[in-house]
């Protein structure tokens, strides 16, 4: 993982993409999810977030990431324009559905699971206990997901198989055991979001989704660190 | 235009599209602006914001606008969701760059206009004067725009005629008379955004720009009505 005083490592070879990214971070992963289902090669290039290389900031606007680098060095940021970038340029395996208007009901309903985003986000950070209000957020957030799936009728949003819309969302839906321990216990209840935990069992169980799968341990584990003030962004590599 | 007790109207005719709008909100234009550039029908509903119809919360999820119906009765909401689904099912005049690359750098441009966006709006519905920081973000904003174009070489972010890019962050530049009013005088110094404000008169000279725009005598006007507790809506139509 790259770190402060870390050499700025090489562009990357060959047709290969290269992400800025870090291993717990849910933006960055939207990415490499769309990556691995769309099969682009790329490589992936880790930061520490509390000590960011100095090169980092000549070659992304203000260091943040996720930045994707593409052809001739250019870099984007912003998760949602990257992967309909990649969506744009990379015509294999395409994640969106091919009707206009089915495909712009996903983007609002990615637009809406920001709620969900932002109320856990608040949970996560706050060293108290989760609020009542985010609690409501959450759950209303999850009931459209729920209602939204059931009447698909379908197992993934996308259909037979995960498209953008279950892709964009999955980064939390991981990270869902994170409310149980941190917030409220009875938040995700099993007959509620019937259709959402089988949905969370099949793509626990998808091989694109199980590539950049991280156990829930880890995220509770990374939560804990990083709420006690110091982020342990190489726990994945003690561990193993 | 639409007001509490109003009757529904009945469906667009035809093959319209139908926006359910608001004369003087910036978003809205954003979708008027994108329907005319590519020629779509389309018909308006204007929606007093003071006394929403009640059958607008049937039609429209919370009463939102701007929102666009489409096939069906179907609804769209988020004014960037509604351009890009306009931009996918209407190939005539494309409005994006064909180059993926060159289409998500507009559309980060774009994200980014937000900033501008954000300050105007906290200026414009503040009571007292702009602050610092909003002086600030806003000059920096557009320095950035500023240096883009320069590093285009063309008249318009699109090239020779407004893009997507051009149109988005049109509607703050037509109402960027008001930062000489309710803000910081010196904010829009003719020699620092010399491409700019090139740019803006030849935007106010466009045909399809020139369909919506409203003189900054009435943006004026309506801030004033608004920050006076009492939004006139009908300020246009009282005028002519």
């Amino acid at each position: 993982m790259m770190t402060i005083g870390s050499k700025q490592p090489l562009p990357p070879k060959g047709n290969k993409v290269r992400l800025y990214s870090n291993r717990f971070c849910p933006y960055a992963q939207r990415i490499i999810l769309v990556l691995d289902a769309k099969k682009i090669p790329y490589d992936v290039v880790n930061i520490n977030l509390s000590n960011k290389p100095d090169w980092l900031y000549d070659k992304v606007p203000h260091g943040k990431i996720p930045a994707l680098e593409v052809e001739n060095g250019e870099i984007l940021t912003e998760d949602l324009i990257i992967v309909d970038y990649l969506e744009d340029r990379y015509h294999q395996h395409p994640l969106y559905p091919k009707d206009p208007l089915q495909k712009a009901k996903d983007r609002i309903l990615i637009e809406k699971f920001n709620k969900v985003v932002n109320a856990m986000y608040r949970m996560m950070m706050s060293v108290g206990r989760m609020n009542m209000t985010d609690d409501e957020v959450i759950s209303q957030g999850l009931s459209v997901f729920e209602k939204e799936l059931t009447e698909r009728r379908t197992p993934y949003f996308g259909g037979t198989k995960p498209g953008m819309l279950d892709l964009m969302i999955w980064p939390w839906c991981e990270r869902a055991d994170i409310l149980k321990v941190f917030g409220n216990q009875h938040i995700l209840k099993r007959d509620k979001y019937k259709k959402l935990m089988e949905w969370r069992v099949q793509m626990t169980d998808d091989t694109i989704v199980k590539k950049s799968l991280l156990h829930s341990d880890y995220h509770i584990k990374y939560l804990q660190s990083y709420r006690a003030g110091m982020p342990d962004y190489d726990l994945i590599l003690n561990s193993n």
